[in-house]
């Protein structure tokens, strides 16, 4: 045994624990009896306690100390740089403060929950400052000199910086406002009415996934109230939810979560529990669920082909053929929540929060001052005015949590979602033809080969370059939603 | 924090780590994806050397070393008494031979299955010699001079011997043969004939384990081919099977597994995690399982009841009115397999398993001489030859396990019930007329506050005796058993 071999048997064992403690997240969200949250919360617990001492051990170190990268292959060599940037992380935090971040976000959590239901911005305000106070702590030693908002954003999207994520959405964001008052200002097409049978729509679901190249015989789909994909390898599981009013949500949810879940399961299988084992960044997750329910999934040639499943499945939709579906899937409407906004509205929610989630951490923004300033950001991108907290400043859960750095990786994922359908079109020229016959398998074997059988091996912004052939750009994405939406609102 | 404080912190870190070990066995055998096998292996591993590491901890030892038990109290000292036994059991293994048992029963289990599928006794007899020879090695090294089979003994029934166990089996023996030759020399009761809608089947027994007093809101109820219960205090599962042609299999089960689910959800709160957290032993475990579906579930008095019930779920049954029925519930019938036996039968076959493996341990009996063995006293006891191995020395996965010592505990567990019920007789004298209505709470609620409660503060013999005033016998498991029986086949 090498130096090398004896961290990455330790390595291995560190990420098959780490699978356990998800697969009981998993449980959590869809099977644990409700009576048993105290007694999960305390397991949990254990485990993270296990996987922290493992991840922290001080041999880890040693080993890295001990191993020479030159006289790896470049498949270990990235192993080395996983391990390096995570134990590197681990040590840069004190204890103490590692500590006190970890009560205080599972006591905020709650405070933010009642808050956003009473619609008492107030009350939490107190403890989005502590959060936002031990955040810049956290995020000045993470940083080691360097900037802390930087740092923290290492943590969803390795390799990035606020000044190359800033500079692509300051020049997304006036073309997407453009974009979404000129077709706000057209008149709207029908929406689906009715009401579509939970049953039904799961068995929909089912067959979208595997059309969409989920391997069942490695996963499966339960219901959840706040679906996500779960697991790595040979074990990934999806959740979905249904509304009765609203198939697309079913649909649309399992496509998304498809995504996340084929990237996992089409790693490479000599990568199982190791660094390399899992999806890459964020950013490269968020591009495989995008990808996946917009640019194919809400395509005109795929839309067709879900028009006739639908309506086999449900009956009459009440749409006049396949275009008004295809208008009914894609049409925009105002609205307060981001995880509930189209393709063109979505990123301006996100941009609103890396901007103001930047200037908290800078000190530029006080967290006295938040609200108003959202408020103020709002009223400009979107036209109107946010009627209470609960629509606005208390919307979402990741603050509470001390995820400062996440948002930005839903818009990038976006971008790389752009990027990435440029070239997929290149490459399978007839797409719109086999969609509408829908066969996904070109595109999701393209996805496959170019971007997610690797894994971890190339860094984030590396694997989609080597996929689209250049560095990254906003320009796909918006030339995509621009002809998109303006062809279907008559721009 | 006193060095008891210290100690216990790590006992209850342990013991959540040991409920998520066992929540993913639940999952496994529910859930999980067919193809998750091999990476479920893995990760069952890395948590079963997490927890050794932690049961094998010096720093147990030290901490026992330095507690002084007269300044504890009694839940305390128990606690200790617990400690004590699992960690001298860790030490007294050499870690070599540990390993070549893991991984010589892992490897078996496979060549028990191959064999039995085949009926070829002579493919599993080396991998079993292998087994024997390890486990004498390891009896050996926990007796510390002692016998090796009481030491084995001690894995699940702490406190009893083979001497003890002995003596008892051999009283229950020509009893037993007397009455099941009787029995089915008798005309035979009709049996329940039809097809049963398995959806209705589960329905039912939802509502049987609420009757039997299972708290769903800390529990739920699934299908596995091998139905069990896992898990100990708010998260306590159980699982069931369904038959079309047989939808009493699914009744009983659901009933003995909430007899296991119950112990584990009576248990004080305040031992959660801890070694008293759990049932004191499999012994006292299926003398709650047993009680639960035989003296309680197949009583005249409650089947009464489930005869209405099953009317009103599936239509008529076939049967002449509810003694048809308690019959049809209690007929014997010659067969081979110990898992589907009725209450007269079944401890005959425990105890030719007794008997064969404490001689195998012993060396009395050989491995090449097993198969001849156990047809001998089958055909003794039961009458008739055993026609394949598959029925007979193959029928049962405990031995390819490595679990020699465990069969005892299945007629332990219903000689303790028998005690436990004449005693819960005198304590509920109209637990007919309640039973007859469908009310078992008079039941379950007496033996919550007797024996369930305590989870591990006595010993396994102690909280039965206190429950059933003197030290358990086995003459009231064979007075209720001959009564019950004779009445019903008009000995």
């Amino acid at each position: 045994m090498t130096v090398y071999d004896d961290m990455m048997r330790h390595q291995r064992e560190t990420g098959a624990l780490a699978q356990v403690a998800g697969r009981l997240g998993w449980d959590q969200e869809t099977v644990m009896p409700q009576g048993a949250g105290d007694q999960r919360a305390e397991e949990g617990a254990a485990m993270e306690a296990v996987l922290h001492a493992r991840r922290t051990d001080p041999r880890i170190g040693a080993w890295l100390d001990a191993i020479d990268p030159a006289t790896l292959d470049d498949e270990a060599r990235a192993q080395i740089r996983h391990i390096r940037r995570s134990y590197d992380r681990a040590m840069r935090v004190p204890a103490d403060l590692a500590t006190a971040l970890a009560r205080l976000t599972s006591r905020s959590h709650q405070a933010w929950a009642r808050a956003r239901a009473d619609d008492d911005v107030a009350s939490f305000l107190p403890v989005l400052s502590e959060i936002v106070a031990l955040k810049r702590e956290e995020g000045a030693a993470l940083a080691a000199g360097g900037d802390p908002y930087d740092a923290m954003l290492q943590d969803y999207e390795p390799g990035t910086s606020a000044a190359q994520l800033g500079a692509m959405f300051d020049a997304l964001r006036p073309r997407l406002v453009a974009l979404r008052q000129a077709c706000l200002e057209r008149p709207q097409p029908a929406p689906l009415t009715g009401r579509f049978d939970a049953k039904t729509q799961m068995a929909l679901s089912r067959k979208l996934a595997g059309v969409f190249g989920y391997d069942f015989s490695r996963g499966r789909i339960d219901k959840a109230v706040h679906p996500f994909s779960s697991g790595s390898g040979d074990d990934v599981r999806i959740t979905t939810r249904t509304s009765e009013i609203d198939p697309f949500n079913c649909a649309y949810t399992t496509i998304h979560e498809v995504g996340h879940a084929t990237y996992e399961q089409a790693i490479r299988p000599a990568y199982r529990f190791t660094p390399l084992g899992e999806g890459v960044s964020m950013g490269v997750h968020e591009s495989q669920s995008r990808i996946y329910e917009n640019q194919l999934g809400r395509s005109r040639a795929f839309t067709a082909w879900l028009h006739g499943e639908m309506t086999e499945a449900f009956g009459d939709l009440g749409l006049d053929g396949p275009e008004a579906f295809y208008a009914a899937v894609n049409r925009l409407e105002n609205g307060f929540i981001r995880t509930e906004a189209d393709e063109v509205q979505y990123n301006l929610h996100v941009l609103l929060r890396f901007d103001l989630e930047r200037a908290l951490i800078s000190g530029d923004l006080s967290v006295g001052d938040l609200e108003a300033a959202w408020n103020d950001r709002f009223a400009a991108d979107f036209g109107f005015a946010v009627d209470r907290p609960s629509n606005g400043v208390l919307q979402d859960v990741h603050w509470s949590a001390g995820l400062f750095g996440y948002f930005a990786t839903y818009t990038l994922g976006n971008v790389y979602a752009g990027c990435l359908h440029e070239r997929l079109r290149d490459a399978v020229p007839d797409l719109d033809a086999q969609m509408a016959a829908g066969d996904l398998s070109a595109a999701t074997g393209w996805l496959r080969g170019h971007v997610q059988q690797h894994g971890g091996l190339f860094e984030p912004r590396e694997v989609i370059t080597r996929a689209y052939g250049r560095a990254p750009d906003e320009g796909p994405l918006l030339a995509y939603l621009e002809a998109k939406f303006g062809a279907l609102y008559g721009l």
